[in-house]
């Protein structure tokens, strides 16, 4: 996804958060930072501030929420996998690409576990779009996002399903076709990177 | 919006955060809070916490791009009017009541500024909206939002362009139709909270 | 009490701070917070701050050592009932009106419990009054508060005994005599107090 | 004070705070704490916890208003006088023995900068006094304290004003006639305390 | 240690870290802090910023380790021993002088458990140390301190062996022959340092 | 350094702490973090910690101070160089690495400055070291690093003069030759270090 890089990890642990304790029923969840240097202008550390920013916090439920649609929950057990993503560098598109490479960490950990096959459900993936001068651009550059009149950020599963949409006017509000650009470009984008996912997972 | 109370209150600070000072752009941001016993079950105090969780911070984000959208900064000039949402009773569909009371009271605050008419670009409201076996349910509340497939929250302006959407599958991804069905029943919900917040205003 | 507006509302928890605990008795606690805009000019939100003012420590510890002195601890079991006192709106007086709405509410907790009678030793009710150009008042709104030279907030038992009694000197310190005119005022007031609480609790 | 210790030292710093500056009145403030082993059972640190607990808040409150009391904020100038209060080793009467102490350190600065003569209204001084079985004691230690059924602290001027009086019923309300006794009490005990600080002080 | 002078007391916790539960080890820990007006310049109290210096942390995990290596942890059962180490009164050295005042305490506190002879592996004290104009000083005070080139602090067993060594260029490096000399030096001091704890804790 | 991985990059602010304003010198400090997967075991956030870890303020203490060693911070301007120092992967010697990278980043960015040559003093590198069974091993990986009596990091300018010296017994206490042999065997590794940095510098 451009320049982006980001560290995905995954971890297990045998514990649950307090309201599925006897459940039955598993966890996913991810915590997401940027390195200070990331991006061109030094990002100060949220460990010095001594509280996470609104947007990491956003982030991160948006990463959650994501992946835990991919998995059923209930076929993992009493776990919870921990998604770390470290943005190493940002150049647009940090938080769907963490949701790419969180994916790709996630089934890596769950197929060690031997829980892959029964545990997911489907693939899932998340493109960033934005409407420039009202057309649809795929995957915007840091550059490109500072242009945008709106950004659309949209995770699918494998067959298209919306997951998970975010749009934002940034300058202008768009349109119910607008709208319905975006997804169609963002089906094709998704179904790209979906195969980098079997790619490097070595599915198929 | 159903048995959803929130207090809204606009508050004019002569001053702009540090990335404005000296644009004469001015700002507008929110902050959103629920009362303990705004729900059925006690939600612990943030002032306690130390800090704000994942959730608040997230809808006065939302809160605040949404407002924004309604008005053109540049005409307020380099003060911030914040708006205070507080939730005294919850029964679905707060922060869509926040950002509904929340233009109210920053129409009022901008009309006492005599710069309602100068600088308020449109109108906008918002609404929750669920899907419900595939079908779509407009302005939720506490039980019906438990048995949603998915949630999706809109915000308009009174034109019907899009300011805002979010939209999350809970237990199951939704189609490209479901999602256009929504953006519909959306536009007739912002239609009526537009004339209510025109009566309240005494707009027209 | 005035134009003050105080949300009082009881939680039961089955459970007990630790030093209780095995001890069969029971707890009554308080939290107290004013919403950014019940005052006229707007208060700062100690979520925001990441922890609570002084004042704010000393009005919550001085509504749950009142309340303490209403029931007998050992006859509620090992529960704690937890009183929110949220102010809406202020006009001086918010912390004894907390303290008598803080009655209402847990009163109205034990009856559900049905442990009202076995529990209750006396109703409690609170006054604040001042002293100004060497004159007693009593329930001072905001602008009168202002102008007294000394504070005291009176806490009484229905027989009159005093359970809380905190007096400031603000412009000059006062003598003895009007400590005792203080006293005999906020009895007068309290019985009134008394008198509506019951009312709203439906007693006798 | 029995063998209660507290360290008292005065820090003038030429600056006061926001809502002071252009005035060309002064201020004065105390900070409290106690060392964590001044006590039987040791005490954790507030450093450690990250922020100051209820009774700390409270206390320096008192501290700070009593001693304010005693001087003419406009005589001081521009600038505050922080009075450090820590507990060496706590025997009872923590706080009246830090308004006591403190008391000193205040007039020692004002008399090195040369104001004490123009700017102190009065001298102050305070006792804690407790009702065992309906009888008055004065200046309790550890032992009578924990044995009390009501527990007051008193600050008085030389003449015998009421500077600050706090109450608390801690087993049963005390009567009108019981509070009377108790002041009555205090101002012996305050006389001779306000000989001891002027001894310490070399005043007469 | 000139006019240094620090408070230090054991508190013995019949409780382990985490880490070490079920292990039949002990441990040994250390909390350091600075009253306010220890020094010239007053110390703002680490309890109001919210969190610990880097310093303070620093110095309480030396003292730590120093104490840890003079006993065989296993030998004390789980037990924490916990020493407080509150600087009264700060003329260099602080640290230095909290590890000998911390070894007495601890050593106390084993003899009270009937636990020294069976636990105290060596008796352990520290010095720091001054290069000054290339020359060694022992014991710094507040002045020689600025004026040092380098700053080294040495922690040595009863035979002479280094249990720790900080040693930190202020101005210039210093060689390898003049670390020799700071080792001679300290050995010489820590001598005098142990008589002086033997005679304090009666030891022969 | 083994399989250690450490991102530095230096950022350079136009302005200095508040008690160098006005002196005409400059500063340097520096950042330290580990990514929470960087070791085997994964290290919990600081941010979500809401304060840095007492071992972190260390490092990066150490870190900032050597790093001053190596320049004319009056050469330097009214500005400050940050160091930010983030271990990737973690394989023993995290410290010392960052301060070898660090030098790097922080040469770099005086370079660019056109301020390398009239304000670097001396290049400056780093060296973990450890005693295993009484015998000196250079540069410990994470294994060794159990398996050590004792831990000694030593920081050096290239004329082999010390700049900083830490050492910790972990097991036993180790002797003044032992020390010497360490001394000597970081000398050694100091040179090869310096010759990389000039290396990756393009110096000579």
């Amino acid at each position: 996804m451009g320049n982006t890089r980001v560290l995905c990890v995954a971890t297990v642990e045998e514990r649950v958060p307090k309201f599925l304790r006897g459940t039955g029923s598993g966890w996913i969840t991810a915590q997401y930072a940027m390195l200070p240097r990331s991006s061109p202008s030094r990002i100060p550390r949220e460990s010095r501030r001594g509280h996470l920013k609104g947007r990491t916090q956003e982030i991160q439920r948006l990463i959650g929420r994501s992946l835990r649609q991919a998995v059923d929950l209930t076929a993992i057990g009493e776990r919870t996998i921990l998604i770390d993503c470290d943005v190493i560098e940002a150049d647009g598109g940090t938080r769907t690409a963490a949701v790419n490479g969180g994916f790709v960490a996630l089934y890596s950990a769950l197929k060690k576990l031997k829980l892959a096959e029964s545990s997911v459900v489907s693939m899932i993936a998340a493109v960033s779009l934005g409407l420039i001068k009202g057309k649809v651009h795929l995957d915007l550059d840091y550059t490109e996002d500072f242009a945008a009149d709106a950004d659309i950020n949209v995770v699918m599963d494998e067959k298209g399903g919306i997951v998970e949409i975010q749009g934002t006017a940034e300058e202008a509000p768009f349109s119910e076709e607008q709208l319905g650009a975006v997804i169609k470009s963002a089906r094709r984008g998704i179904r790209k990177i979906i195969k980098a996912q079997k790619k490097a997972l070595k599915i198929e």
